[in-house]
């Protein structure tokens, strides 16, 4: 249990009316949390403070060598005026095992939820209502020991800050057209894939402007050993519905274990659909795509909560879904979890947290 | 042609004595260079100011999505009082082959030395004079944008810093010891291995600590995809020599290409010394290690030139190499680059560049 300072802010920000588009990930709110780390201190003086820069010296090893890791989830506020998140556990979770891979030191579990429960409560008046509106939490952790040379820091700086969001696609839950990229590789195994770092998206950059030059929003990616398997896009994990089973692209260590790729999973079993988390080489798509047994296909994350997808690209190869429309399962997992994210679907699983 | 606005600084630093150690990394010099980039504008602002820390929103993109890239380089004052830098249009060609692979607007070559020139310039009194100390000078470039959401940055900062170093390993050019990770991966060919960016460091940190911990100075990475061929050290090429013959692993993509290792091969070659640049496998060596047949084996790198490797360990096979002593090819290599380096030895390749 955190012992979390208050500083309130001075000069709060006007918060954006309900007529604000929310450009995703441009607006954040009054506070931040912050709490420091040091070798032999551990982790101390958690904070929440204005929304402030950061300063570091330019020798601060987040600069150089990368040691940094990000979550995200989402807030929501129900029509009773409750505040809820999603499933903050998985990403408390996940967070550990980021740490772990990349040598920062870790955070407990019910710090990170607290931390995170504690700062939207301050920034509550934040939260958006109109209909696919959220607000967006981001913690993150950069290594800031003013050092040149590869060794993980012994300083860090574990930092909350929110932004209220609009629809992450602009298309909104319309389908997206995704490419699959058979030249640059995301991660490989043994690499730093299952870990979220920002060396896996800067990874995807370049990939990612040609798709879009190509009139694509967001690039599939293969294994970086066969070329062959899929793995996951940009910033979602994939699902396939081939003959009546919900397919998905089984953890191997280069994909990330997204929250909302396990509530699909765990939706779809309780709806009785077949789910199987195996390899799924591209070549099974181009072949059930041809046969017409790639009835659906739809990406998952926390940004979009569920993203269909009614074209998707590999080489010559162009795969038509639903003729460029939204399937039933993606409609149904769309409404269903968003519906449990706003507190209008009963949440049988416990997936929802109330913040006070 | 730059136009560098020049702010001295009102309050310079004491310059560290000659018996200072000078830990590496760990010291900087009173000024730093700056250039700003915005989409539309350009690369613009280059300035030389008093070393500061940096301020960044904490939705600033590199915290986030590790677009940063770097370089490293020297700069060496000579008997007779000059300041040489080595080969530093070589950092600025890889620079502008990391920024492409990852994003970031190039600099031209020639901006980018003068930047360097202009700041060591400025900062010449830091440059130590003891064997084996140099100015370490560390340009790096940061993506600065304010928003969550994954895309190349519009803005970034280009930056350069010094930093007066003694040896980079604390061995100094005593052997080292090196153990050939089979678990971890660093790179993988299609991905970001070729380019000097955080991603790849943060990538070797539980790799690098678990090596420390079994006694090991730095571990040596397989290739990501068939797990048997070399790739490089830590922070340095890797060579052997092998019945007479110097052979290197071949660039492929996932293999930074070192400053040092082109210079060494091109010396090898100029003595007339057998070069191969191929694949090498781990078993190869394993077999020349049993046979006698490797006779050599050294790593390459700005930091610490020329490291020599007196002991290797893939899994349960240690290979010890000259006994654990230096070997000529080594020693040789070592005594001409910083030969050249410091003025003493002849410059016949036209590597080093004087800074007035
Ligand atoms: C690479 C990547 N894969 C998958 C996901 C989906 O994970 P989650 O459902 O936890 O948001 C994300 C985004 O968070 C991501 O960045
Ligand atoms: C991964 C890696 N390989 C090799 C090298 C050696 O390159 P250079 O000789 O240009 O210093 C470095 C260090 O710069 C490095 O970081």
């Amino acid at each position: 249990m955190l012992n979390i300072r208050i500083e309130k802010t001075q000069n709060p920000k006007p918060i954006p009316g309900e007529d604000n588009p929310l450009k995703f990930g441009t607006i954040f709110t009054d506070h931040m949390f912050i709490m420091n780390y040091e070798t032999g201190k551990g982790w101390h003086d958690p904070r929440i403070v204005e929304y402030q820069p950061i300063v570091l010296e330019p020798s601060a090893m987040v600069f150089h060598y990368g040691q940094e890791m990000f979550e995200g989830l989402k807030a929501y506020r129900t029509d009773e005026g409750n505040v809820l998140l999603f499933r903050p556990d998985k990403n408390a979770e996940r967070a550990m095992n980021t740490n772990r891979r990349i040598c920062i030191p870790e955070i407990p579990a019910e710090d990170f939820v607290q931390a995170v429960k504690e700062l939207v409560a301050v920034d509550n008046a934040w939260i958006p209502t109109r209909p696919g509106t959220s607000l967006y939490i981001r913690p993150f952790i950069i290594a800031t020991d003013p050092f040149l040379g590869v060794r993980p820091s012994d300083t860090y700086q574990f930092i909350v800050i929110c932004s209220p969001v609009g629809a992450y696609y602009p298309e909104g839950l319309n389908p997206v057209k995704i490419w699959i990229e058979d030249d640059y590789v995301r991660a490989v195994k043994g690499g730093i894939g299952e870990a979220k770092t920002g060396g896996n998206y800067v990874a995807s950059l370049a990939a990612q402007v040609k798709a879009h030059d190509e009139g694509y929003s967001q690039v599939l990616w293969l294994d970086g050993v066969e070329r062959k398997y899929i793995e996951e896009v940009g910033a979602m994990n994939i699902f396939f519905k081939i003959n009546g089973t919900v397919v998905t692209p089984k953890l191997n260590g280069s994909i990330l274990p997204g929250v909302t790729r396990n509530s699909v999973i765990e939706l779809c079993k309780h709806w009785g659909l077949p789910v199987e988390e195996r390899k799924v080489s591209v070549d099974e798509l181009v072949e059930a795509a041809k046969t017409g047994a790639l009835e659906e296909c739809w990406g998952s994350g926390t940004a979009a909560v569920i993203s269909p997808v009614g074209h998707l690209r590999f080489e010559d190869n162009v795969m038509q879904i639903k003729d460029g429309g939204i399937g039933e399962v993606s409609q149904k997992l769309y409404d269903t979890i968003t519906g449990i994210q706003l507190g209008k679907v009963k949440d049988e699983f416990g997936w929802t947290v109330q913040v006070k």
